[in-house]
Order: C-alpha cells, then structure tokens, then sequence
C-alpha cells in the first residue's frame, strides 16, 4: 500500500514535532501547546438558541440547515462577510474554517515548484497546507513589527518571484507581532508591483486587547486575499471560515470546492449568519471575549519563570517567549512534559526545523489557576534541564581526568 | 489575475454541462436534475433534539461539539461507523461528506498521469473530483449488473495499471444498476492481483427498495477503501461521511485532512454519532426513508412520457432513462427547461461529454405529485422537440426546392 502513495503523500512523512506533540496529549499534562479558544468565550446559549431556531427554517427544497446548499455558501453570510471586509457578496466564498480556504488557494494558485513565500517563524498549519501543493518555500523573518518587507524588498529585488506571500497581520502566530501600517503599504505596494497574491490570515484581529490592529491588507492593494474564522469569535467546532478575494479568483476556488466537499455544513453557516447578523450581541460578546483573553494573558505573564522574556503581546491567543539562559526547547519540551506542562517550541516554526531558544506560550484555554500552575510546572522544568547540564558538565569535567 | 492560476485550476474551466444546468435554477422549473435528497426523510426533531443535547456535552476542553476535535474524527463515531463495517477503528476517517473522501484519497494515491478507472456512465462529482489531482482518466463500461469487469480484465491483460478504480456498486449513479455478487469477487480479486486501490462509494447501500444489496466489496478484496455518508440516510446539510480503509492508508489520509480543513464540523459529528448510536430510532427510521423514495420512484415511473424506458430501478435516487425515438438530450434540456422541467443529460455523465438519447431523473426531491407534473412537462418538451424536427426536416425540403 505504501508504494501507491503519490509523492506529496510519501513526502509528508510524521515530523519529530508531531511526535514531540503527542506527548502533550499525555493525562495529568497542563498544555500551554494549543491554540484551542477559551471555552468561557463560547457564546453556548446563543449558538443553542440559533441551531434551534435554524431547524424551523424551510426554504423550496427542505429545511436549509439540512439540505444541500450552494458551494460558495449560505447567500446571507456571504453577504454578512462581505458588508465586515467592504467587499461585494460575490468576492466571498464561505470555507470549513480558513484552514481550507488557505488548502484551497493553494491548490487554485501553486504548481509544484513555484515560491511562496512565508513568516518565519510562522505558522505550521499553515506550512503544512502550502506544502501539500510542493512549492519551494522561502522564509521572512518576522520581528516586532511583523513581516520585515525590507528583506521582501531585497529577494524581489534579487530576483525572487513569488506566486503567493503568505502572512498572518494581526497577533501574528507565534510572535504576537502586529504588522505596521507602514509595511502593510509596503507590502500591498509590492504585491502590485511584483504581481504575487497576498494572503492575510486574520483569524485574531478581533482578538484584541486594547487597541484594534491596523486596516487590513485589502486597503493597500488590489492582489489581496483576506481568509477569516469564526473559530476564535464564535467556537472553532462549528468549522466556519472564509475568503475574501478579487472576483477573478472566487470562480476555480468555488470550483476547486465543490469538488473538494461540495460546500461547508449547512447548519453551522446557518448559526454564524444568525450570530453575526445580530450586532447587539456582538457588541456584547467580543468585549467579553477579548477580556477573557486579557486577564489569561495577564496570568500566564506573571506566571512565567525567571529569566523568560515574552514578547510584546496586545491581542491573539500566544505569548513568544525567549528562555534565558538560552535553552535548547526541543529538549526543554520532553522534560516540561515530565513535569506536566508542555508548549510548542520555536522549532516547529522555521522551515528547517532548527532549535531554538523560543517556544510558544498558549494561554487560549487553561483559566488563571491553571496557568499559574503551568507557569511553576515550567520553572520546574528549567530547573530541571539546567541541573543536569551543571551535572554533565561536571561529569565532562569527571571524564576528562 | 488569470495568468497566475496554476494548471489544474486553469484547466477546470466551466462546462458546457455546468452551464445547462444553471438553467435548472430558473423559478418555477421542477428539477429532476438535482441529488437533493427528499426533506420528507429528514428526521428533523431527532436532529433538533440531539442538537441540543450535544452542547451540555462538556470535556476537558470545553464543549465538544463547540471545540476543536480530532482530525480522525469523534472517537464515538469512529467506532459507530467501524463496528457497521465490520473493521477496527483506526480504519476510519470522519470526512465532510464522502465527496471529501474521494478527494482525499485522490490527492494521497494520484500522481498526475496516473492511471485512473472510472464508471461510463458514472458519477459526475466522482470525475470531478479525481480530475483535480491530473490523473488519465480511463472509462468502463456500465450495464444492468454494474461495472463490466471483463472489460476491465481485458484492459488489465493488455497492460492498463491504473492506480485506483472507483465504482459505485450501490445503485450506481446514473444508471440505478447494482454490481453482481459474481462481479464483486472478480473486481475484488483484480485490486487484488494488479495491485489497484478499489475505491467503492457507497452513498444509495441503505436505500434500497426490496432487497439489500449484495455485501460491501471489502468483503471480496484487501484493496479496498469503501466511502460512505450520513447525507442520504440522515440529511447532507451535516456534511458527514465516513472513509473505511486498510490502515496504512488512513495515516496520509488524515494528515493531508489536517492540512486541508483540520477536521469535520464537531457539532455535525455529534448529531451523527446521536443518531447512528440509536438503533431503535434506525430500525423505524431507515425503513420509513426507503418507502419514502419507494413511492416516488413509482410516481416518476408512471409519469415517464411515452417512449420513455427507464432502466431497471431497486433503489437509489435516480432513473435512468432512454428516449425513444432517440433524441439528443442536451438539446432536449434546452427545450424541456422552458417547458418548466430540468433533468441530467447522458451526456454529464461520459468522459468525452458526448451526447446521447440518455438523461438521468432524479426522483429524491419532487414529492409524487409534483413528479407527475414534471412528467407530463417532459412528455411536452418531447412533443414540441419532435415538432421542431418534423418542421426543420420540412424546410430542409422546401429550401432544397
């Protein structure tokens, strides 16, 4: 069976990062490793209320929460979408999450070989779904200020000619970084020049703490595609998201969808246009949700052991945080899980997998308590790994005799 | 925009057939066209009521039906949709409708140029599908017992080795044939000794009529991966199928699932394991579905307009239906849609799209009487088609003067 696989298929072989991961799954370990929302932030009742209410709603051919529907999506979410991004109903396509509308574009976009280009470090789920159509991926790094569009400049400038720039603007995933508004320009401006589909990933914009972020992409440039979730507003199980693009893309990515699922459950549409179409509840709900994430990001910060600095952080679900002295997180992770705490370690977000002195802090969706604890269970950890370099250096010392 | 799509996006432009049907979303056009299954074998309150069970369902992670879930799927339906498949767990994928399945398994075995067996007539979504990961796509014949396996062994002998074969055995999509008992042990056997995946799509198995179909072709081969779906036995708004593979399959498989949309909605899957669980609901529930589509094949059946010979029907959701004198369908489409009535052309559902004296009528949607009136529109676009030709076949006479 294994000789039938395609090539992309034998290629995305289990990475040393997914099995690191699956130690996190261990009982009794507090992860700090997802990214799962708050479940305080789940507007349970409301979602109820509106699955319910969506049962009793009959269109021509049955009821519209259970019946087929049309592959770009429910005609009144696509237009809620449209009216919250400025865009006409037509440049929506609805997705299971914007997890499939990055699979999607990918697909519609990249033939094995073109660059993409994306954050480093960036976001592994997103690798993961690029690399299913075998680009050759190039990193930026990113630093506080988010993607550095000046080392952008200069590969284009070399010569380097993306098909798709891939960035996550707003609480980037992992750093937390905000994209300033003069690189969205910047990066708008070259997307034009350079003729490459700029792809802003905006799962977390409204996830913000004090300050909303910057405008997004789309009012700097015409090659822009913006994909959102209602994962992080709403709930993440109902795998509702969507995309945003000039018209002439929509058209082979409905097509690439409809025979991909033919459209996303119909129910779960049904309770996000519901939700989203009432503005007083958002009114009420995001500030809820943003406070809920506040105060976590507040506990785990004070939470964090001696010597870890975290990055600036005004908005998302991440803290990035950098171990002093410099530890080798790979290595600080199977020790973490020993003491009952995991994260995911800057590893797993460059392309070359190369280690790193970085791990990414969830604190999403342990409460206050559970992240104090997570925060001494990792101080532990520290303690731990730095013994027993004291001690192999000891015992280098012993052997060199 | 365009020049940037990659091949496979840019060769999947609309069809000829695409475009017809667009015509059948004209108001008050009865359409026979269209799979929807009948909204009369939704069992909506059962559905409203574990609904809204499922969202007092709380794990550690909050509600499940809400929350992120594993891309494999809900463990409890795992199990549900193994044990009625005689295999182990670890054999299934939850999918977004078997259509995700197919797509799936295309992009994991499918190298472009590949070898790839199809049903002529078959399951227009099936080719659609499979045509995105560039496979040679190559056409065997279909009669009243399904898939012509000694053709197949003859192109087998001659040297074809296709990667993957995919048939639907179950009241096949178009023709409403079920694959032969004999013919399921040679196709077994075949995967077996050509070392092919036999994909069988088993969408229509519970709906049958009298008699269930013969066992599923796992039971006759080792290469076998079988694709099923709650979408006709509960309601395809859930967008909930199911893939049973041998298991050195499912681990690609669910990685390329991770990659595309992380996994199938929570809330949807719970709904399905409720009700797949409940065998009391299924014994009156299933039965009560088939006499639904029992009585609207009958009603279709008598409605046929005179000439019109329907293939032998035990099951499913569609006719399969010949005009005689035979006329060119997609022509007939044109006519019959201003006649107020639509249906499937043959020509849907051959490789070449060439046309033929075929159509497919969907029974599922219309309830009797409207499948009456449907008829009787059919038999007017019929007479008035025949007129064009006698008054054509005049001119033609009289311009020859």
């Amino acid at each position: 069976m294994e000789a039938l696989l395609a090539r992309r298929a034998r290629s995305a072989r289990s990475s040393v990062i997914r099995d690191l991961l699956r130690l996190t799954e261990r009982p009794g370990v507090l992860s700090l490793a997802g990214g799962l929302p708050a479940p305080a932030t789940f507007p349970v009742d409301r979602i109820a209320a509106s699955a319910a209410a969506s049962f009793g709603r009959v269109g021509a051919t049955g009821p519209v929460a259970l019946q087929y529907g049309p592959t770009e999506g429910d005609a009144e979410l696509r237009e809620l979408v449209a009216s919250r991004h400025g865009a006409g109903s037509a440049q929506v396509l609805i997705t299971a999450g914007s997890q499939q509308g990055l699979d999607l574009l990918a697909r519609v976009l990249i033939d094995p070989g073109d660059v993409v280009v994306v954050e480093e470090p960036g976001y592994v789920g997103a690798i993961q779904a690029l690399r299913a159509s075998e680009p050759q991926l190039v990193g930026i790094e990113v630093d506080a200020d988010g993607m550095r569009t000046d080392l952008l400049e200069a590969e284009l400038v070399a010569g380097l000619r993306p098909k798709l720039v891939y960035t996550v603007p707003n609480f980037q995933n992992p750093t937390g970084a905000v994209l300033s508004p003069d690189r969205r320009a910047h990066l708008g401006a070259l997307a034009d020049r350079y003729g490459f589909v700029l792809v802003e990933d905006d799962p977390y914009g409204e996830l913000y703490f004090d300050t909303p972020p910057p405008p997004s992409l789309r009012s700097f440039g015409a090659n822009v595609v913006t994909l959102g979730s209602s994962s992080k507003i709403l709930a993440p199980g109902l795998r509702v998201g969507w995309l945003v693009a000039p018209e002439a893309l929509i058209g082979p990515t409905v097509r690439l969808k409809q025979a991909a699922d033919l459209h996303t459950s119909s129910l779960s549409q049904r309770i996000v246009a519901e939700l989203l179409g009432d503005a007083a509840f958002l009114a009420a709900h995001l500030p809820a949700a943003r406070s809920v994430y506040r105060v976590q990001a507040a506990a785990l910060s004070e939470a964090l052991p001696l010597g870890c600095v975290a990055a600036p952080c005004r908005g998302g679900l991440f803290l990035w945080v950098t171990t002093d002295p410099a530890a080798d997180t790979d290595r600080l992770l199977e020790i973490a899980v020993d003491h009952g705490v995991a994260f995911v370690p800057g590893s797993a977000f460059r392309l070359d997998g190369s280690t790193h002195a970085t791990m990414r802090l969830s604190y999403a969706t342990l409460d206050p308590a559970g992240l104090a604890t997570a925060g001494s269970r990792l101080a532990a950890a520290l303690d731990h790994m730095a013994a027993i370099a004291r001690q192999s250096s000891l015992g280098g010392v012993r052997s060199s005799r």
